[in-house]
């Protein structure tokens, strides 16, 4: 199934994730203005990604801002927002000059809690995403095949369970008015050199290395891979990166599963509340 | 003055500090080979910029890794190497096929222990780099308007002091085949939306100020800005953006130099430690 979400205007969304229904491409104004003066991708057309990434050291997070900045009202949109560095995003998105219209989540994190219930608090005509697997309250609900779009720009979901149940990597398109190199955005999934857990939240070990070898390690070898986190610093991978050196996802399926099922790691410490509360957009927010 | 290092034969360049001398640019084989699968900007020539930006957590320090992927040698080099991260950096290093030719420093840091020491003792050619204003040992001392060669494109270098007195900003090239927008590693001389004390080392907020001013700000807008630290979770700003939103650089000289002179910050707990080991390349090498 394959389903299109285009920025235009705002109020032609669904309010209420109960009353989301698959919705109209609508053609997007041309109007090219100036060249932004932001850190960004350029496309092989006039479209130009603004991307920033951003930290949360407290759970080693990584939070996604990518923005069309060369469109008239330059709509943006945050993935894996944290809830305790929302009025950093707002205020980098503020002075940036750009429209917010999602927040966005790969999956229910355990390790901390999504900022998109107090974003959708402080800024209005925000919707929260996350994919209908997930059980979780949002918005808008996506699956695999269905294109975000943001401006001339979108991102296209992958399922990639294994990790929870719900877990989906949002990657750049593929055409060529859109990123080269293309990006994924593919939460605890893929992690640089390892993935994550597999024991909590409907994880499967089996699942996850089918998610990964069929969703994320056939995207072209030049994709820059950007996980939800990263412990050692690392910043960014890429799919020819990962298909040599991880220490994980290389074994084949048999070893996989069997190093996932020996990890021995101990009890998420914020798994109850952050779940829980995760569930429920981050219970900042009563609707969603 | 300026002089170039062009990395080609690493046996033509200096093996002590003392006996350097201006280098003679080499010619370099156009040889291309295929686009690598690394994070990479491109430039409008067959030229690449393999780029990754790598976080130690304990500092805030960004170490920065730098190669031309498109050369025959791959070669590589750092700014502002952590000597506690080292093995991190050296094994990704390995893991990508590059040369690592330099370990360079943007000033003599208070925060952390310099990592060039510890990488000359365990890659062999690798020539520390650090500004000659800085009374630091290193094999290469560079001054404003060097140019420091890896393959096919080079960094240029900036005097920036007024945090430390040797405070050195490098930036990408200004020609049509090197990275487009140029990327400035300012080290602690400009932060995003902020800067670093000038109360040590022969700091002068005065100097720092015209440094920011007549050095930083005078690049292209767009040009990408990765500081030596964040630690509000940023990764990378512009030109463009601090000088709009930096809340100390945006005034004029008389208020910034208020605004540090006022700053009652506590005595840097690892100056003591930091500054006489970083003189000497990080204590780790007799030698520079």
């Amino acid at each position: 199934m394959l389903r299109l979400f285009h920025f235009n205007k705002l109020s032609i969304l669904p309010s209420k994730a109960s009353n989301f229904l698959p919705q109209t491409p609508i053609s997007i104004s041309k109007t090219i203005y100036n060249r932004s003066q932001m850190g960004s991708f350029s496309t092989s057309s006039s479209s130009k990604l603004l991307f920033r990434q951003l930290f949360e050291k407290e759970s080693s997070t990584y939070t996604y801002l990518l923005a069309d900045s060369s469109h008239p009202h330059k709509p943006a949109l945050l993935i894996d927002p944290v809830d305790k560095t929302v009025d950093r995003d707002l205020s980098l998105i503020k002075e940036l000059g750009l429209k917010l219209v999602y927040a966005m989540n790969t999956h229910v994190h355990a390790d901390h809690v999504t900022g998109t219930g107090l974003i959708k608090s402080k800024v209005s005509d925000v919707k929260s995403v996350i994919s209908k697997a997930s059980s979780a309250k949002a918005d808008l609900y996506v699956e695999q095949g269905d294109k975000i779009w943001f401006g001339d720009l979108f991102l296209e979901v992958r399922a990639t369970p294994g990790h929870t149940l719900g877990c989906i990597t949002y990657v750049t398109g593929d055409a060529s008015d859109q990123p080269q190199p293309r990006l994924a955005f593919t939460g605890d999934a893929l992690l640089i050199r390892g993935c994550g857990r597999t024991d909590f939240q409907g994880g499967s070990s089996e699942q996850l290395y089918k998610s990964v070898h069929s969703q994320i390690f056939t995207l072209p070898e030049d994709t820059l891979l950007y996980p939800a986190h990263d412990y050692k610093g690392f910043s960014v991978s890429t799919v020819g990166e990962e298909l040599q050196y991880n220490p994980r996802l290389t074994k084949d399926e048999e070893t996989f599963k069997n190093i996932m099922a020996n990890l021995n790691l101990s009890y998420p410490k914020m798994i109850d509340v952050a779940v829980p509360a995760n569930l429920v957009c981050g219970i900042q927010s009563k609707e969603s």
